[in-house]
């Protein structure tokens, strides 16, 4: 059975020696001590090894069941969701005054991909339930914050995200699903929703969906749709639960993964509903769910990714087949371990400096809605809307393929799920697909945040791998290493940038044929600053004497490869990006 | 539910205007012409569409089970193999004195691609019994083909390979199976056999394991391997068959996909077997069957990459999402087709300019196993030895990673089994694995095929390139678009040899390190090759007048793309490759 270790070190090394968090002014970045964090990795970092990670392929194999409307999640899971709320981990960053820990988000991000690498499917109960609670949270009436807010802080209600109808997903214009005023207040919902996670389940007293819904009469389009709260048990006035509300789990999906999750579809029978956030304005209120959840979902990718590296790390080192073909490393035993072979090397490496580049690019972002969340910051809250897509795209493509990759260390065995590690994979292949197709990421980033504020966003972004340069320049233990590659690389972005505003005002296909491989472009430029940053810290704690020295030498060698291995791929998806339109869309739709 | 359609039209263009396969001196190939080719395509596309298509979800949902030592395979599966059996399509390049039909390779070929498309895990039983019968014609004694040849021509009987035991896949050396010879001709053998691919099922009267045991006081290691026959049905003399034999199936895998095969764990507990080929020469006769059943692999990720392809393209055009940003092209719909999106017709693009490139790649490939198995041309075997790992890794790396692509195109109805997409990617997973593992395929490239006899057959391959370029440099059509990118490809290829030898002798680090690049690299210049030669073939067709100008224009523009957006990763490749051992290897296994 597949184990799981948190990654509590290297988190360390990331919060303490690259972003220095207990040095920022970001308010409640103070309290962020090494001893503190240390001391909340760790517990959550058990109770993810020894919890939620071996209920991780008790929930792929049994799934959700409907019976007669209820939904039985598998065997443990409820004990375990238990657990997790009676330790106060659902509700880190909330605010104190709704039953949080207002601690800041940063800090949650990292618990999260301990939870999430140790069980996805899991884990999105409790994230789900943080997205909404953050979507009433900035949206709702006192009122609903209220109402809402202490019972979902601990998760004994949980929460859900209705987009996604039979004939439309990424184009929410189409909508269907009615809300209609009932003069009162409130509004009767009618209509059907599909790919509903955790949309009915057995853990929780209730179930707070948040509905988008057309108001008749509204205009048409995306521009009618306004969101709702739709809890599945009506509250009375003194919180308790009252009636049974008109909606109903119509079925489970059968899935590629995550089966540990009830993906249901949820019929709305003039079920009744309170107006979140404006009329018509469903979409912004929305979308402070959906911009957490992307980079939660960008985190989805790095948290399966390291799972899966850890486990084909283990079976590397213990399984025997081959000799070195330098020399046998194990001449007394009957073969040598596979991570001798170059090509097992390569493969771990490809994986291990995904992971650790983007941890680090992650966490990052998460410095910088906190930034801008606790901070006020614009600044940041521009650059972390420009990097949202990337994050979401580039982390879970990437992801996949390093789960991919680590499947393959276990040849035959990778294949069967008694291994567990076709169970990351299939995990990690909804990551992207949902909160948006990677696809519907690269035109966000490029057809909308490229522009953004006249492309100030972008520009920033520049200016700061600029600065880092500027700054290191006469630092010759990073020049060749990591500062050249980086420069080329930023290079690449940017000639790909000039192409876009040279060609995609005549011709916005020539921009958004390029859009993936941008996308692409700009995840290993960011991973390449990190690594760059990580190299930085890494020397100056050579330099400043430590005990723990194989950790720093390590990262560098690591980085390293990140540099000379990965990196250069920024000059194909570049070739890719210049060639334009024309090869894309030279065929008519009927040719194909 | 998803459809399958024959490519026949491509099928037909590739045998008979880019290879003019009817012209060639290899015995059989006059036979070959256009409307008998055409003619069994299409017999063989309709029983791939009719029959075995409908049967694939089935065998994803079903599976096989194992009751009382019985293996009952899915619902319809029998039914469909008597059709298959019946028509005569399981020998179609055996000798006609064992009940084969004596045609080309090359024509099962193409005939395989559609079986396996339609379905993979039904196709198996077959494939695996006519890699078993091709062992057995090369070396068996006159009585053991005249046993079992006649009936595992038409599947009466079919057939396995047992290499894997639960402690060694690749490294066979550590194999522990025992075959004890018994004064008479025949061994005892005794062992367990894992991942046998059609081990035991309902489907046949009788199964022939091909089973690789170890004579006790024969040599160590991979040179005391024998290879044997082992009957689950001992053989009368009059051919009837006789007692069961010692041979049991254990357990079936559960397994991330290919369903509808039974994957065994095979129990020889004194079973009787007979050698065939000489003691101690097992993996050589084994390797009858590798071989094959390598390109056979790459097949199956070019077939699971074009049905998935087929289901996202019809998807594009009919799902009716977001509009075309240069102008709305069903205006009078609530939205436009998926198709009209830059980045949906990119992925597209890619899998349309892999299949096809693929395709001619692979007939290409069965053309030099003719040329070779019955022309006797020692060139077209090396060549085609030369690049059964090319064949294998690189179609099935890519082919699998066009299943993903095909998946994503449906955004979360991808992710759900009753679509179909999921199924299609976990089944292409597995080419990835059997057969030798793709970093073993890389290995076996650069550790052994490059520098077999001398070089030689990487010269020769670089001379065809030269060649070519050579025979076409005055044909302005193809220049710019087709012969500098493929010179530019080549020349790539070229430079990472010319590494491996500069670097490779001094460290073999150095060459193994980049040998999966190296495998890629040359997938990639052999997909271009083959694009070239199909813009040649379709130039010649447009200037001599032709009624279908819309497939030869469809044909160069499909070209276009993968030399201007897929070709430009060989000098990724290359610069991987030329970063050496360092980066790979810096890291001490403890380090990790």
């Amino acid at each position: 059975m597949p184990v799981y270790t948190a990654p509590t070190r290297d988190m360390q090394f990331i919060l303490h020696e690259v972003l220095n968090v207990s040095a920022s002014d970001t308010p409640g970045y103070a309290e962020l001590e090494s001893d503190f964090t240390r001391a909340v990795l760790e517990e959550a970092g058990k109770l993810a090894s020894e919890v939620l990670s071996p209920l991780n392929p008790v929930g792929d194999s049994e799934g959700c069941h409907l019976e007669n409307g209820v939904v039985r999640t598998p065997r443990g899971f409820k004990a375990a969701f238990d657990q997790v709320r009676m330790g106060g981990w659902t509700a880190l960053d909330l605010p104190e005054e709704f039953g949080g820990q207002n601690m800041p988000y940063i800090l949650g991000t990292a618990v999260g991909e301990m939870f999430s690498g140790a069980n996805q499917a899991f884990t999105m109960y409790q994230g789900l339930t943080h997205g909404a609670a953050s979507a009433i949270l900035v949206h709702g009436t006192e009122e609903q914050k209220q109402t809402y807010l202490p019972k979902m802080a601990n998760c004994d209600w949980t929460g859900t995200m209705n987009l996604t109808e039979p004939h439309c997903g990424t184009d929410l214009g189409l909508m269907r699903t009615k809300a209609e005023p009932q003069g009162d207040s409130s509004y009767r919902i009618t209509g059907q929703k599909i790919f509903i996670s955790a949309g009915e389940h057995d853990m929780a007293e209730n179930i707070i969906h948040l509905v988008l819904a057309r108001i008749p009469g509204g205009p048409e389009g995306i521009k009618g749709v306004s969101l709702f709260i739709v809890p599945k048990f009506l509250v009375n006035d003194d919180g308790s639960l009252g009636d049974r509300n008109g909606v109903t789990c119509g079925k489970i999906e059968e899935k590629m993964g995550i089966h540990g999750n009830s993906t249901c579809v949820m019929n709305y029978d003039g079920a009744t509903g309170w107006l979140l956030g404006e009329e018509h304005k469903g979409m912004r209120a929305m979308f402070t769910m959906m911009n957490e959840a992307r980079i939660g979902v960008g985190m989805q990718g790095l948290a399966q990714a390291e799972v899966a590296y850890q486990n084909a790390l283990a079976y590397a080192k213990d399984r025997l087949q081959g000799r070195d073909v330098t020399g046998a490393k194990n001449p007394n035993g009957p073969a040598d371990p596979l991570i001798v072979h170059p090509d097992i090397r390569r493969s771990l490496m490809d994986q291990k400096s995904f992971i650790e580049g983007a941890r680090a690019f992650m966490l990052w972002g998460a410095e910088l809605i906190d930034r801008s969340h606790r901070g006020g910051d614009e600044a940041a809250e521009g650059l972390i809307s420009l990097m949202t897509p990337v994050i979401k795209g580039f982390l879970t493509d990437e992801g996949y393929d390093m789960t991919v990759r680590a499947q393959q260390v276990y040849g035959g065995h990778g294949y069967i799920e008694e291994w567990g590690m076709s169970q990351f994979t299939r995990d990690a292949r909804i990551a992207m697909i949902y909160e948006g197709a990677n696809g519907v990421q690269a035109l966000d980033l490029v057809g909308r945040k490229l522009a953004q504020d006249g492309g100030k966003h972008v520009m920033a972004f520049f200016d700061l791998v600029k600065t880092f340069l500027k700054e290191n320049e006469g630092n010759e233990a990073l020049k060749v290493d990591f500062l050249d590659p980086l420069k080329a690389a930023s290079k690449d972005l940017q000639a790909a940038g000039m192409f876009f505003m040279q060609n995609g005002m005549k011709n916005p296909n020539a921009a958004l044929a390029g859009s993936y491989d941008f996308m692409h472009l700009f995840g290993h430029v960011c991973l390449g600053l990190m690594w760059a940053r990580m190299a930085r810290a890494a020397h100056a704690a050579l330099a400043a004497g430590t005990s723990d020295e194989a950790f720093y030498k390590t990262k560098l060698a690591t980085g390293r490869f990140y540099m000379k291995r990965r990196l250069p791929a920024t000059a194909l998806h570049l070739a890719r990006i210049q060639s334009g339109a024309e090869p894309v869309m030279a065929l008519e739709a009927e040719a194909f």
